[in-house]
Order: C-alpha cells, then structure tokens, then sequence
C-alpha cells in the first residue's frame, strides 16, 4: 500500500500527538477535499448542521455503552455544573434520527452512547473525532464511563485504565485495512488517569485503582466466562487464566477500551476510560448484585468525571451547583401544585 | 487447556450439526449444573421467568441492528402472518429493561436488535441460543436483516452470504479464548440461502445475490473508506483493493456475518444472512441515497424473510394475511373517529 505523504509521517510521530493550538487535526487529507462529510451514524453533516455554531464549545466528550445511562448522565451533569436550559426547554437526543447512538449536548460536555464492543465504539470515535475537527473544538479531552469485571476488585469499585491490551495481551488494536494488519497503540493519558484518581475523596463508597485493562471481542468465551452457550474448557482452566492476567497487573476485563485507547492516542486526544466494576471476577461469572446496586455503581464513574470537569471549568469540585431545576422555587409547593394538578385530570 | 469430553468432541464434528429431534443443545457443560442462568442482556432468567411457557414456540428468530427497524419488523410480520394480539394489546419491548437490545415476539417470530458489529451481535447470539435451549425451541432458523455496501451491486438491491470472511479474506471467526486463538468456520446454510433467493418474485423491484461476504471489525478504515477521521491509504490502493476482493468474488461488506454464521454454524442452527446494499462501494464511500429511499430499501430483506416464514407455515406466501388491525373494521370510518375525538380534546 503507498503510505501518503510528508504529512501524515509527520502527525504519526507519537511524541507529537499534541497540537499546538489545542484544535484536532484529522489524520486523513481526503476529508479537507470533500464536498459535504456526513456522519452517518450520528444523523449529523458538514453541509447539513452549522457544526461550529452547534459544538464549537464542546470542551469534554462523554462516553458510555446505553442511551439511558448517557440520558441520565446528561441530566446529572446538568446540575452538577448548573448548566441552564431556558423555561420549557429540555434535552433532545441530537443524533435521535439515526437509531444508532443517543447523544445530548450539556454546555461544554457532550454525552453519547457508544453500543458494545469495539466495532461499535469504534465507528462512533471516527464520527465525534471528526465532529470535534469540523466544530473547531479546542484540546477537547474524551471519557469513557463503562462497567467492567474486576480482577482481584469487588463489584462497586472504580478502576481508571493505564493502558489496555486485547484477549492475547498485545498492548495495541490489530486492524485489517485493504487486506494488511495495522497495529495502533493502545495507550492513555497517565496524567488524566492520576488527575481522577486523586478526586476520589475519604467518603466515597469506593476504591479507585490505576491499572492494565483487558479489552476483549466477546463477553463470555472471549472473557473467560463458563456460562456462554459454548464453553470448551473447564472451571480449572478459567481460574488458572484469570489468576494469569491477574499476576500480570490485568485489573478488569471489559469490551471497549482497546479501541478507545487507540484512536485517542492516535488523534491526539487526551481520553481516560473509567469503569465500575460489576463483580469480581475470580470469584465468579455471572453478574448478580440487585438492579438497585447496580443503578447506584454506574453513577460511581460519572461523579469522578463530574468533578473532574467542575475543576477544568473553576467550579466548586464537590458541590453541586443546582439540586434542583432552577425554575421550582419550592420543591414543597411544586408537589402540591402537582397533586391538585392531578385531582383535575 | 484442558479440552473437555467425550461429548464435546462428539459434537464438534462439523458433519453433526443438526440434532435428531431438532432441539437446541448447548455446547456447554456447565449450563446444565447452574441454579438458574441469568440473560443479563436480555434482562431474562431461567429462574426469573417461565421461558418454555414464554418462548417455547419460537421456529424463527430475526436479528437486524436498531431496535427501530425491529419493532417495524415486528409489526410488519405480524400483518403478514395474520397474528391477532387481543383487543387493547401491544407489542412489548421484551428486554427493555436490558437497555441492551429491544426484543419483540410475534408468534413463532423473535425480532431482536443486535447493535453494530461482531461482539455486539456475539453476545446476542450467546443469550439467545441458551435462550431456545431454556425454552425448549425445536430447529429454530435464525435470520440476521442487515445492510452493507454491494462490491459491483448498486444500492437498493440484495444479499444472501453464502459464506463469510473477515478483513484478511479469512473464512472463520477468529476469537482469542483464555490466551489462546480459538477459529470457528464462518458456514452458513447452503440450502435456505437458495430458498430464500427462490422466493424473489419477477415484480420485486430488487435483485438478488447469492454470494461470500467480507465482514470488518471497523466501518471506515476497515472497509477501506476513504472519509473516516484517519486514512493513510490513498485513493489508489483502495480502488485496487476493492478490485481485488470483487475478482474474489465478494459481492457485499457488513460487519456482522462472520460471528452470525460462525455461532450458527457451532450451534447447529440453520443460519441466513439477507443484506440490502446501501451503495456501490466501487463506486463511492457515503451513504447518500435519501432518508426516504433508505427505509423503503431496508424492507427489502423483510420481503423475502416474510415470505420463508409463511410458506413454512403454510400461509399463502405473496398475500399478506392482514392489512391492518383487524379491530378496526372500516379505516375510513376510523379516521372519523379519531377526527371527532381530536375535536373534543
């Protein structure tokens, strides 16, 4: 395959990933040439949208598996920097259009849903990088807010991937284009993960730990798991791997960090994956803990990225600044006003 | 590893795939042993919920990737084979819970979103086919409705894979499974494929391929697009690689057969992939045919499938058994009353 180009050998120096007026730049000449670039799978254009007017000061791009949990993370996020929406307005899932990923826009914080599995995030990274290019974002830093598996962590404890490495512990994304392997380093920003590591707080229910992720393309074979709908190996043979990868620093197992790692890395994109972790892997399978416990440990990830983003814009990192929709005066009084609602329905 | 048997070897025989009395066997031990078996990504249980009473008369299971066009499918196959829900009764996102995949049920018929690529749609068939072995399902088909970029077929026509291969031209599903490369061949049913093509009728307004597929883990570099946010190939060697693979004779490229037919194939289910193309990739890179083209197009796979569910039923298959409700009696009566009623809201 001809390799393009003076420029692109250039922009594929690694230790010149940062750009020095912060805007993306996009690895590829082509787009520059095109007349209108679509994406396709946010429902969004470059000749249809006013990309700039629309996302030009999207300063932090949040990531996470389902619509409604990135729904639910807009609306947190919302109050947490006391984002306000004019009286009866509220959020509108910008890419509804294109059934493929929901995605709100918060003030500076743009909240999408990424599907399973690197195919899926990995078509969604190549959209919003282009996005964040066509927008004019500046320095635009990327999270991923997932679950995951622990090794050796219990379920209800946070985990922030230093680097990620695949099913065979290779510490970079293997991808077939036009027929030859490319190979794409699968690494983060050590700073960003230490930055969030250090706003956990003594009152927080749960631990936060820096390490080795494995990033696999199955849940339950790939993830070492007996109870898929094939499994040819025995329960000795899954506590010998995961005692493995656990002696290898492999902290938690998840489907989506490899991918995210790489195209960061390779964009030059500041980018953090922090996940919840639903068990612990070495004592089991299938995931048990209670709806309830659950809801409650997805939020865990998102009050680390909430703080983290309140400190970038000069608020009060622990404080939130509304608890409330800012048009109730009185919680006490709204609920009366909707009960006497409700008598004449 | 350890591998295990008798029983498991007797069933990797590839010549061994359908079971005598046509019910669904699960290449894993360990299923038998579990209390109850969580679907987590269905948000079913076996000990949850009664899923021979729920799902035991399941012959025909359709997967496509938005929940959208699978609850279209749904209504659409329930006109088609005349199933009457009673009156003031819905269909019912069966798996809403899951915020995963949206699942409806439809008689015999399960329409289920898969997501976009191999691991999301991997882990749907692994819930999915201890689902038919928890129910007690006898020789269902399962049928993935998808779209892809034709390799020399123009938009708007289809695709029946004959077999699959990933990005490398490999015919196998290629998984690592704790450190070691596991392959599952990549086989779909030779048979139902020319069924289904058989069904074309001379007034359908769209060909109909029977061909090898290429499915990628990536949509834009992996399908060697020219417009995704990186791109170090030029225009050249992608014109050259596509020539190469349509020399193959590879007619189409999506991102879920490989792991469809590879899980199909180990499972001993009957497995199709139907695949409406987008565009000409010799020709183009984006999706630019009309909003309204594009779902008119997407039905296209719905036709044929429709047709194979009926005739396995015994239904006339170019009539459908219902126009509308059958509640309504008289649809112009029924606009009057809806008129009337909006008058007095």
């Amino acid at each position: 395959m001809t390799h393009l180009s003076p420029t692109i050998a250039l922009e594929n120096d690694e230790e010149n990933d940062l750009f020095n007026d912060g805007a993306v730049r996009l690895r590829n000449p082509h787009i520059a040439e095109m007349d209108q670039d679509i994406l396709y799978h946010l429902a969004l254009g470059s000749g249809s949208h006013d990309l700039v007017e629309m996302f030009g000061d999207i300063r932090f791009v949040c990531m996470g598996g389902t619509p409604k949990r990135m729904e639910g993370f807009a609306n947190y996020i919302m109050d947490e920097i006391g984002y306000k929406l004019p009286p009866g307005a509220t959020l509108l899932d910008i890419s509804l259009q294109s059934y493929r990923y929901s995605m709100y826009k918060v003030g500076p914080v743009l909240c999408v849903s990424h599907g399973m599995g690197i195919p899926s995030v990995g078509i969604l990274l190549h959209e919003v990088i282009k996005l964040m290019y066509h927008a004019k974002c500046k320095d635009p830093v990327f999270f991923r807010l997932g679950t995951c598996g622990g090794i050796g962590i219990e379920g209800g404890n946070l985990v922030i991937t230093e680097s990620a490495v695949d099913g065979m512990s290779r510490p970079y994304l293997e991808l077939p284009v036009l027929g030859e392997l490319q190979r794409r380093p699968a690494i983060l920003d050590k700073q960003l993960a230490q930055d969030l590591k250090n706003l956990r707080t003594e009152s927080d229910p749960f631990s936060v730990t820096v390490g080795k992720t494995m990033c696999t393309y199955d849940f339950y074979e790939g993830q070492g798991r007996l109870d898929g709908a094939f499994c040819e190996f025995t329960n000795e043979d899954k506590v010998r791997f995961l005692h493995k990868i656990y002696e290898d620093n492999i902290v938690n197992m998840e489907m989506e960090s490899l991918c995210f790692a790489a195209l960061c890395h390779h964009a030059g994109i500041r980018g953090a994956v922090i996940c919840v972790t639903l068990l612990n892997r070495l004592h089991g399978d299938q995931v048990s803990a209670s709806k309830e416990t659950l809801g409650l440990w997805q939020e865990y990830p998102q009050h680390l990225v909430s703080r983290y983003i309140k400190k970038q814009m000069g608020l009060p990192v622990l404080v939130p600044q509304r608890n409330h929709p800012q048009v109730v005066r009185s919680p006490r009084k709204h609920k009366i006003v909707k009960q006497e609602s409700a008598s004449f329905e």
